[in-house]
């Protein structure tokens, strides 16, 4: 049951190569595109953080944003940022991943999943200077909402002080993608009379939906607006 | 900016109590129903299992299946399974997110995401007995698309030896759910011309599309074509 989502990766060219990406280079499904990989950093919001705290694994929901230069991803997030406080030089790994389908086989051995993933590592700065912060959660709202930073009132000395925000630099990165139908049409199950195909699954957004409390009057700005569209 | 996704949790009552999880009860946002972590794992099928390997916090998107009896989650996947392979008391994290629309407040420290989301916590059995590792895909395989393992060819030892999955018992886990509108509509931000709302996500599947080399006469089973619908 191949369904799909080892780890099997790639690494942009144009990144830094260690030990842990390289020897995934070898397997299938790696992607060594840097467009590949910044694709799918601005495809979605939010990351999968992980960190280990008190020698355990944890596994964080959270959101990130990508620096319009690429070059940075900003992680929302107070356990870490707690554990990174206290230890500098905490290691992290970000994995982004948008799910595209179920690939239906013959075989259940052949199943597998359509999806596009990226695992960012790395030590991240725990950002504390005003300046620093205000700038990557600007960065963090525009990559998720562009145009609200503006609109928006933007936050205070006070909410900037409850705000934990850590900065990682694109630099170890690894890809991987699968995508199109299931690949034992040439084997001998070909012939088993079993369907073989993809099931898709989309993810899109509805139109917005004010707050009940929302004052009269006020319309959905047009960069929100798009979102449904 | 409270983006919403920060580690705050709750404990289902039946479920352990650990010093990891019981902490976190206080705060905010945290759900102690059994059913709701039940509800967010059996909606979804790929989760990120977070592990160490070599002292490094890794994070790899996997499918997973729940039994039926809603004791054990299977994982696969086999870089984890290496590292288990080798230290059998292996802990690690499983996280499932389920990202349900964009909360847009007046001021940017009040946006948040809405979302469903389980961690569980253990050290997990890697599956070897030939019995263990079948029902074990059987309940993942179920668990993803109802009525396949039935209808498709199932795995032979071969298969079977290529394959790896970890069963986690479901004895710590923490559930954190965000629903409904921004919270600022009663702060002095409501007086601003500013609009809040939620914009959702939707995520849904599509008809199923036959492989290019599907042989013609088979048609999409009952249990497939509920996909789309």
């Amino acid at each position: 049951l191949s369904y799909g989502i080892d780890i099997v990766t790639g690494v942009s060219e144009s990144l830094v190569e260690t030990e842990r990406t390289r020897h995934r280079r070898l397997r299938e499904q790696g992607s060594l595109d840097r467009e590949a990989l910044i694709g799918i950093l601005r495809a979605g919001f939010v990351c999968h953080l992980g960190v280990i705290i008190d020698g355990h694994p944890m596994v964080i929901p959270t959101v990130y944003g990508l620096s319009p230069d690429a070059r940075t991803v900003y992680v929302h997030g107070s356990v870490a940022s707690r554990s990174l406080g206290a230890r500098p030089d905490t290691e992290i790994c970000v994995t982004v991943t948008h799910v595209d389908g179920l690939v239906m086989a013959r075989s259940v051995f052949e199943h597998g999943v359509n999806y596009r993933s990226a695992m960012l590592y790395g030590t991240p700065r725990l950002l504390a200077a005003t300046g620093d912060k205000l700038l990557g959660l600007e960065h963090l709202s525009e990559h998720i909402a562009k145009g609200q930073w503006a609109y928006a009132r933007q936050p205070n000395k006070k909410e900037l002080a409850k705000t934990s925000l850590l900065a990682l630099e694109l630099e170890e990165a690894s890809v991987k993608i699968r995508s199109g139908g299931p690949s034992d049409g040439d084997s001998p199950d070909a012939e088993l009379p079993v369907w073989a195909g993809v099931i898709p699954l989309h993810t899109s957004w509805g139109a917005p939906e004010p707050a009940d409390d929302l004052k009269p009057d006020i319309d959905v700005p047009p960069h929100l607006a798009s979102f449904g569209r």
